[in-house]
C-alpha cells in the first residue's frame, strides 16, 4: 500500500510548490493570476515570503511513495486537512478557513464531510480583493 | 473640522478593541459568534495574539477628535483602507482581502468604490470554516 507522509515545508521545497501552485491554477482555470512568468524569480519570493524570520505563510506537504499498480489518489486531502486542525489546535487556534470555487463540488463535498461549514451560503460572506493599480492608488504610489 | 489619526494598535487598545468586535458583531446579527463572555479573558487572548513575538493579527485603530455639531463618520473606513494599502505595499504584498456580508450593502459599494472586486460574485469563491468540535475530531483530540 502507498504511503503518505505530511511534513512541514523546508526551503528545499520551494520548486515543487510553485509547481503545485501552478497546477492548481490551471485546474482552477486562473493560470492568468500567477503572473510572473520567472521560475528562479517567483521561487525566491517563496523562499523569503515562507522561511525568514516572521514567515508570511506556513506550508505542509505530503510526500508519498506510490505502491506499484495502486491508482491515484491515497486521501491526501484528508490527510493535509486533518494534519492542520492539529496545527491549528496547538497555535490556540478556534478556526480556519479554506476558499473554493462555487463549480468545484468534489473539493465542496470533501470539506462538507469533514464538518466544515460553507460560510458564504449559510452567512452570505463574499470575500473582496484589492490588488495592483488600486492599491498603487490608494497608497498614492 | 474633525480631524483622525490612523496609528498602530498598542497593547493599550485591547479593550476598545474588543468593544469595537462586539459592535461589529451586533451590527452584522452574529454576535452569537463572539463566545467568550468574560472581558478579561478575551482581552487577554487580544493582547497574547496581537502583542507577542510572532503576532496573530496585527491592528490599525483610529483616533477621532470629533467637532462639536458635527455629524459622524468622516471618512474613517476610506482611510483605514488607505493605511491598509500601503502598509500592504511596504511589506511586499500584492494584495490584500476584506470579508463582507452580502446584505451589508454600504460596505461592498465602498470597496468597489475604493477599486476592490468581489471575488465571490466574479469568480465564485465560497469561504469554508473549522471550528470547534470539527477540528477537534479531525485532530483527534
Amino acid at each position: 500500500m502507498a504511503s503518505v507522509l505530511i511534513r512541514e515545508a523546508k526551503e528545499g521545497d520551494c520548486g515543487n510548490i510553485l509547481r503545485l501552485i501552478r497546477e492548481l491554477a490551471e485546474y482552477e482555470k486562473l493560470s492568468d493570476q500567477v503572473k510572473i512568468s520567472e521560475e528562479a524569480l517567483i521561487s525566491a519570493a517563496l523562499r523569503a515570503d515562507g522561511f525568514g524570520e516572521n514567515p508570511f505563510y506556513h506550508c505542509l506537504v505530503a510526500e508519498i511513495l506510490p505502491a506499484p499498480g495502486e491508482p491515484q489518489g491515497h486521501g491526501i486531502g484528508s490527510k493535509i486537512i486533518k494534519k492542520v486542525a492539529e496545527v491549528a489546535l496547538d497555535k490556540g487556534c478556534s478556526q480556519f478557513r479554506l476558499s473554493v470555487l462555487d463549480w468545484n463540488k468534489r473539493a465542496m463535498d470533501l470539506y462538507k464531510a469533514l464538518g466544515a461549514q460553507d460560510l458564504t451560503e449559510a452567512e452570505g460572506w463574499h470575500s473582496f480583493r484589492f490588488e495592483g493599480e488600486a492599491m498603487r492608488e490608494l497608497a498614492g504610489k
